[in-house]
């Protein structure tokens, strides 16, 4: 028996006017992947009801599985239910579940259950329920013409957790059971995509064919997924695991078990056993990295305050750093950084901390010091270690860095590690 | 007449795979969007023959425009020409034209042009060829039904260089010169999509079917769009627009001329107006509302120093928040809310501050201050207004509607806005 053929429609004005770009059909083709399913074929269309129609009738004949995405919501443009109940000929009707479900939004959120609200819970009649923890809008399922079609919401996480928790696991228990699939994940950080390929292409030019190797560039992490469909791959696939992690070196960061941690996490959880706090000193950042931090849960135990110093003023106001050294050296040198590390240390209280400064751009660049340069400083009061490195990335993706290799070096230097990672090796700067 | 129907039929297996996310078929909408297009349908399908030929023999019985993106490389899971020449029933055979431009790309690169390349030569019969200045393979279109097709290459630059040169001007010179397209963007804050569904279903029960609206919910700005094709729509829009605008009150931010700006964009832009310094006192937020404002280039203009103070004693340490204030009412409370807002002034000198403290959960939570309660204070040294809310959002969403919230508060104190936002109409909150 073959693998069901699977195909996908997509809906939403959004997606024809190019204003967004469709990332969930990629999502959903991991996932898919995940249990040894490949997407067959895929249809984008605006919010226009005969076009839906035509769409589901055509594509519910020509598959086993069609997910539909988007078009659940509350306005007048989201068509997907109405356009599924005239292409299976079944009536429109209030569905009590779904009712119940916004219902208990709304009330969770102490809003009114207003007419648009409504409209999510008149669904197709019989239609099957999926559940959506993160929104409004239920996802619904119908078997039409031995085709399974799922309904999702076009909101990226909402679909995920849908698709994860609800409806891999029920396209999976319908699969014939000779269908293996086995998939590893790799947390990366500090080798670029092209670098890695290399790298693989370079050490372990004998890679097995039965191991299919996936690269998902990540902002900041890269995943990198192992994939075998075999029993020969899942055979081989535990010592080419082991080859590719010693190639990896510190720049792994973990096996993705769940759901993948962020570095702010993966910190958090080092200082958490060692019961040692954090703090920050930003200036090019801005926040930035006190912010990846405190978005974690029970971050708290470990992070009591964060300087955000922008001006030179306010690099001394707060964190005592001598009015001289800046005017000698500048803002952006290791004096400041180190004399900023130090005073949020003193400041805090903490035990280690982060200290940045740099030129995000796109203004403020000299010869010696161009757009791009940063100096980091962190360690403990007695241990603070220094690096200057010029990153050609504009302000934002700039300040995302920074603030992902600040994290990146503390986490290196809670574990003792004394290897060089590859940012600093590839862009490690003396100013000219 | 109406404007020719546009459809894509984008090519190859790292679309089905998930392994990349397609960007080339929103640049395509925005390019053709510029020439008042819009595409009516959109099919992404594997380097599969047959599946090709027959989504090329459907979408050109279909559509007035026929654009096909990938399938033009040398490997063997190209397939698009001969897919097209078997669809519209056109013998292959080599085409001097792509061969002189095969001849000289290989010879500039001092390579041989090998049996791979030679390839990218054989094409549909009586093809016109659209000229490559960036990769090996041409471009090409027919007509066959009374529709164009044209065949273009995936890789990202390459495509839109042969568009923007080539393919939009051909189509442009064939438009009937009756059609118009206006779009205005209009930019939101503080209404859900569904708040804003009932508006204006309630207040603008008339609104013409000549106006397209469309809705597209950011976090945190909502974008509505107003898009119009005919003369009649355009002479109503002016009016509609002003009503709508009415309707929306101060949640209006701005309508969006080239590319939208953020909350925090818009606060600056007015700060320079008036020569103002703003400064962040965060706790729940943990600097997240100090890292959006410095994400701003030029925010060091208007922003000095932000202060991220998540434990009792640094509020203390950091803004001299009185410790019994904090004893007695608990740091989630509106007087430890104001003291963080002078503090905050105090120490940065500068005019005006926001400060945040708040449960962002999971955990923390009372029943008298349930996870989702913030105390905001904002304003001037000897303004200063304070607000609790209930904000129903897990800790990340929670985080950045508070950070949202805190840079409309601002916006709205700046411009001396006196009504009462949505969000605080309706997520008040009086403590039990």
């Amino acid at each position: 028996m073959s693998a069901p053929k699977v195909q996908l429609l997509l809906t939403g004005n959004e997606l024809m006017t190019g204003d967004i770009v469709d990332s969930n059909s990629a999502m959903m083709a991991q996932v898919l992947k995940d249990i040894g399913l490949g997407i067959n074929r895929k249809v984008t269309v605006a919010d226009d009801l005969a076009l839906l129609v035509s769409e589901i009738t055509y594509m519910a004949s020509t598959s086993d599985i069609l997910i539909i995405n988007g078009g659940l919501g509350p306005t007048v443009d989201d068509l997907t239910a109405q356009a599924l109940a005239l292409a299976i000929e079944e009536e429109l009707s209030q569905h009590p579940q779904a009712l119940t479900h916004l219902t208990n939004w709304c009330q969770q959120r102490g809003a009114e259950l207003n007419g648009p609200n409504l409209k999510q819970a008149i669904l197709p009649k019989n239609c099957q329920i999926i559940a959506n923890k993160n929104g409004s809008a239920v996802g619904f399922s119908v078997r039409y013409n031995q085709c399974d079609i799922y309904c999702t919401p076009g909101v990226p996480h909402e679909l995920e957790t849908m698709l994860i928790e609800q409806i891999i696991p029920a396209i999976s228990a319908d699969l014939p059971s000779e269908l293996i699939t086995d998939v590893t994940r790799l947390q990366i950080f500090g080798l670029g995509e092209s670098s890695l390929q290399k790298i693989i292409n370079e050490q372990l030019p004998q890679w097995p064919t039965t191991i299919d190797l996936g690269f998902r560039a990540g902002m900041p992490l890269l995943e990198v997924k192992l994939t075998t469909n075999t029993k020969k791959g899942l055979a081989l696939k535990s010592i080419w695991q082991k080859k590719l992690a010693n190639v990896l070196g510190d720049h792994l960061i973990a096996e993705i078990q769940e759901k993948p941690k962020s570095l702010a996490e993966h910190l958090l959880i080092q200082l958490q056993q060692h019961n040692l706090k954090v703090t920050t000193a930003e200036s090019c950042t801005g926040g930035l990295i006190a912010s990846k931090l405190t978005k974690v849960s029970g971050s708290s135990t470990n992070f009591e305050a964060g300087f955000v110093t922008y001006s030179n003023e306010m690099k001394t106001a707060m964190l005592d750093v001598p009015s001289d050294l800046l005017e000698q050296y500048g803002a952006v040198s290791e004096q400041v950084v180190v004399a900023m590390a130090r005073g949020s240390l003193v400041k805090s209280a903490a035990d280690i901390t982060i200290a940045v400064s740099g030129i995000a751009g796109p203004n403020g660049g000299t010869e010696e010091k161009p757009v791009g340069t940063v100096w980091l400083a962190w360690g403990s009061i007695n241990n603070i270690k220094t690096q200057c490195l010029l990153l050609p990335y504009k302000r934002v993706k700039f300040q995302e860095f920074v603030a992902a290799i600040g994290l990146d070096l503390l986490r290196r230097y809670q574990q003792n590690i004394t290897s060089i990672p590859n940012y600093i090796i590839e862009r490690s700067f003396t100013e000219q």
